[in-house]
């Protein structure tokens, strides 16, 4: 699994949700108790936003569920240090918490009206109640974590503090991109945000697995190893949803066509390419800054100049490259074998998706 | 000044404002280095909610500034227990930065515009960035205490945590209350009201005053007595707040005459006389019931019918009871003499508030 080649073409796919599947089970009970430990009224958003139930009360389709990749990142964590994965199940908890935190206010804050083919929170149940239903999932993902009596609780804390703050400002430079010009001197080069999507992205998910490790008691060096697989993990991520944003199919990612570039949102391809400063990318620019929205047409030809500005190699490069650091991380640290395979397999199909 | 007698005569204003000042002096620089370590639009926010500074960046005037009661009583907590007030500062600063973030969430939800006569964050940033410098300042507030290295953070972390999530419920209930009606089986009882307001108010001063003990070696039996001292403060800053709401006077509270009753907030008064149920209460209730915004005449009518059902007294009783049950927490413990009259002091000045 760790040659490049591999990467997308979906082998191990099945095993990957097994692994999912089994981590989801061991983590659900202690996820439950904890929501369940909430004001009924933030406790049914909560629900609502972990697609566990509808806003009307009826259990939810199996498919609203997410993948809870962040708590199986914890398990694998916790046992790839040898650990028992249930040792972990505070930490998964935790993140899966602040996962579902980060959804409902960026939301809000992106104004975005459907996530996983279902209406946000924010549009389900009004935007103050979605902002206090995020605020406590904030607060009992760090309590969660806060009241595990073990030896590693400290650190554990210190860990997710870390992230949380890493996690927000992510946010603020991605929001804050949207004001700056798409070409000179203030335009946001690619290596802004690349920095920015490991905040956002990346850290989170380096903060599952590091908090497994933690918890299952491994060295700081395994810990630290597992932090920056899971932060490559998240830069690959990343990119593959950048190109997904612009060349995903719509009967698959559930988005219009082109959807980034409809919304001018400032990605990796699209600055990537600008930042060629070639022909194509000189049309891409007017385009770009042409005050009208674009029509279909100027979409499609705007994904083409990108592409032959080399922004769409250069973010599928970027997502191979990602993923190979991410499995050299999980080389340079002694890790049982199994778990190693497994957490392998779970990054290849994580990144498998239509690109 | 332990008798309820001379609760409200705003003895000792003088040094109270002292203390209030000088904890100030003591925790800003640490306060603005946190506030610093934001990303720079964040930090903006912040600046702008803790009253440092306008919306155009011009330096607020004084007036702006919160009195920083919570951050005194970290101080002040950490005295008591005889150490040193430095040692409080960490928790001083998460104390502040989370009343900050509650501030700044709450008026979102409340769609409150205005506060301490300038417009709120929402107002003047946006719901959206507003949102975001709440968590912001919610993550750092975690991080700032979580990585002070003492003995005693993990404790502090845990009280913290916990007071997290009381805040967030205490919000959650005194929203959940608007849709609950004034009269009958559902409609929210006194004792629910307090408790919320324990939550809402409560729990923050409390923790202030704990996290201070905590920081400065205090054993359980003191930690937990300031923590209660600090909730009684709560409940009865709270209902001065709700007479205030009706009967105070609006060039002093910078808001409109009646404006609880205005906005028809349930609040102490009027649950406990809707609870009378006699032929005030009744008549009240039939105002509150009306469909049709109260005018000048009917909203003053609605203070008096409250005041003859007792339920002005009754408030006015609750905060010098809810003062005595403070100070007696503080003669429970041992704590340094000179501190405890400091904070009996400061908690009369609290509450000298014109009611």
């Amino acid at each position: 699994m760790s040659a490049p080649s591999t990467v997308l073409d979906g082998a191990g796919t099945t095993s990957a949700a097994e692994v999912l599947r089994r981590c989801r089970e061991l983590v659900r009970p202690a996820l439950a108790a904890a929501v369940g430990e909430l004001h009924p009224w933030t406790g049914e958003m909560a629900a609502f936003s972990l697609g566990w139930r509808d806003a009307d009360g009826t259990p939810a389709p199996d498919a609203s569920e997410g993948k809870g990749v962040r708590q199986a990142l914890a398990v694998l964590g916790a046992e790839a240090a040898g650990a028992h994965g249930s040792v972990a199940v505070p930490g998964a908890v935790a993140v899966e918490l602040i996962h579902t935190f980060s959804l409902l206010h960026d939301d809000v804050m992106d104004g975005d009206a459907t996530r996983r083919r279902r209406e946000t929170v924010w549009k389900a149940y009004g935007t103050g109640p979605a902002v206090l239903a995020g605020d406590a999932l904030f607060a009992l993902a760090v309590q969660t974590l806060a009241e595990t009596p073990t030896a590693a609780t400290g650190a554990a804390v210190r860990q997710l503090s870390t992230t949380l703050t890493e996690l927000v400002r992510g946010q603020a430079e991605d929001l804050s991109f949207e004001a700056r010009p798409w070409t000179g001197p203030d335009a946001v080069r690619p290596e802004e945000y690349r920095s920015m999507a490991e905040r956002k992205t990346g850290a989170l998910l380096g903060c599952a697995t590091a908090l497994g490790a933690l918890l299952g008691g491994a060295s700081t060096e395994t810990v630290t190893a597992l932090d920056r697989a899971g932060r490559h993990l998240g830069l690959a991520f990343q990119a593959v949803d950048d190109l997904l944003g612009i060349w995903g199919d719509p009967s698959v990612t559930g988005k219009p066509v082109h959807s980034d570039l409809r919304n001018r949102k400032k990605t990796h391809p699209v600055l990537t390419a600008l930042a060629t400063d070639d022909r194509a990318s000189r049309e891409l620019a007017a385009l770009l800054h042409s005050p009208t929205p674009l029509d279909d047409q100027s979409l499609l030809h705007a994904s083409r100049l990108i592409d032959e500005s080399g922004g769409r190699a250069a973010v599928l490069d970027e997502t191979r490259e990602q993923l190979a650091a991410a499995h050299a991380c999980l080389h340079d640290v002694p890790l049982s074998p199994v778990t190693a395979r497994e957490l392998e397999t779970l990054m290849g199909f994580l990144l498998h998706r239509t690109v």
